[in-house]
């Protein structure tokens, strides 16, 4: 019986590949940089066709035991034509037929879709949103993005565009943003602006989120002066969501929710005092559960749901 | 055969009410003001119970004619269970349970719901928005409220009070907000706000939205300034919504939406320059088309579909 699920971890640092057991449980994993594959685009797709093939048989499985592969990657992708419109930060990937492309390499059927859609599911399915029939799992990263669960199902708006969360402004007017937009969520909370206030307020360069947390666990007022700000942004940006989609549940994942806590006491008491009292009565936020292994996962729930085994 | 629906509209100013046709043409219509009623929770209802039965004799029905009532309330309203929260312009309504007592007073099915909401399914269902998977309704006055129509269906959130647009933050710091918020949406382009920043920008008093429509049509630079400004406003909060929730279409509706000459080329084109490029290419924005029969038609579509009708 095909159970199994390959699910793949595209980035634009590492690739992570997994096999899923049906229950959510990663049996076997592999890594590979992406750089040296990133200067062609059917090179690293042969890359990710060989490493497919290659991690079946290192679990000791068939072919005949896998339902699929599931790709997540970190750019817009038309999940239901299978295509990746293009990759912010692997060149070259514009319109790139993946799942035909993929699936004719590796003989499997596969299913394609941006990478934070994975991270919800997995979240929802067997981490931190299990149960939850409306919620919002944000990734906080250089990108911040988000996905949203709405009556019980991934919603991906009109063109699989929802769920950019990093692309609300947070003010009418404010920094630019590499979106074209301005004063963008991103701008405040993405690691590329944490880091150059974290420089600017530690007058200092080389400065890190990392050290900025290590500052703040022995008590350093900046650091932890920097880390309340950016909680109060946070805060700020999910306010609106809370409103307009009054959630149960708001899940945090990526690097900075490392740092939950210092920045999950402001975020809740921000929210309890600037939304709605219905809306912020209802909404719990909570840590991501599934850490690197959620787009993995993520890519499981997709392809098995796509087979109608959920 | 039971297909016609009487739709009740309680509003602050004037409760209206007419009988629906299947198709939803209204073919009856009756109308009364609030104030006399507003002193007591009772006599209102009391008021409504006989103002149902009244009006489907005049139209020449009988209840076995009616399928069901449905009322919309200008408040958080939990549907479900048929109860209404509170309404902030009509007092002494705290967790009335009206679907009960209507019902028992008219021997007819009653729905409630909240009037926003009713309003966004009148326009899906037989308005602007017909065929839209996947839509936001907007209504601007001294409230600004949206429905959302997400996967071909209206999007309650996890209490029944999503929509709550007017309370999305515009701005991390702004104006103080009745919600008990700030900054919020409501606080730049709800009619209180723009009555008295057109007084301002006039210098006089007793300047209406209505005077400051006229000008702009003669000309006069500072009103056509006024509603640029407005316009402006009301992009950069639509902008939000459009990248988080990848919109086909969003419908404005209220008073103010009668200026939309000098509101809807602004709003577009702040949209088409803020918002991400996927999203703003997709999305497009209309006017309503039921005006004040929409709250009534919406009552329609919710009585039938909570009949298992549509």
């Amino acid at each position: 019986m095909k159970k199994y699920v390959v699910g793949v971890d595209v980035g634009g640092t590492n690739i992570k590949l997994g096999i899923v057991h049906p229950r959510g449980k990663v049996i076997a994993r592999t890594c590979f940089a992406t750089s040296p594959f990133a200067s062609s685009k059917i090179r690293l797709i042969n890359a990710l066709a060989g490493a497919v093939l290659d991690i079946i048989v290192q679990a000791g499985l068939t072919k005949k035991d896998i339902a699929g592969i599931g790709v997540g990657l970190p750019g817009p992708i038309d999940h239901a034509a299978g295509v990746v419109r293009f990759l912010p930060n692997i060149p070259g990937w514009r319109n790139v037929r993946l799942r035909a492309i993929l699936g004719q390499k590796t003989g499997l059927p596969v299913v394609v879709d941006n990478d934070v859609k994975l991270i919800t599911l997995a979240e929802w399915k067997f981490g931190a949103g299990r149960g939850a029939a409306n919620m919002m799992c944000i990734t906080l990263g250089t990108g911040v993005g988000a996905g949203l669960i709405l009556n019980n199902a991934l919603y991906r708006g009109e063109g699989n565009a929802a769920g950019e969360l990093g692309h609300v402004p947070l003010n009418e007017f404010g920094p630019d943003c590499n979106c074209g937009g301005w004063g963008c969520f991103e701008t405040y909370v993405g690691n590329r602006c944490l880091t150059a206030r974290a420089n600017r307020i530690m007058n200092a360069r080389g400065m890190t989120l990392e050290r900025m947390y290590a500052s703040a666990k022995t008590g350093n007022r900046k650091a932890l002066r920097f880390w309340h700000e950016t909680a109060g942004h946070l805060g700020n940006g999910l306010t609106g969501a809370v409103n307009l989609l009054n959630p149960r549940l708001i899940v945090i994942g990526g690097g900075v929710s490392n740092n939950h806590q210092f920045l999950f006491p402001t975020i809740k008491a921000v929210i309890r005092k600037r939304a709605m009292a219905t809306q912020a009565a209802m909404v719990n936020i909570t840590r991501a559960q599934l850490g690197d292994d959620a787009g993995i996962i993520g890519a499981q729930v997709l392809v098995l749901a796509n087979h109608g085994h959920t």
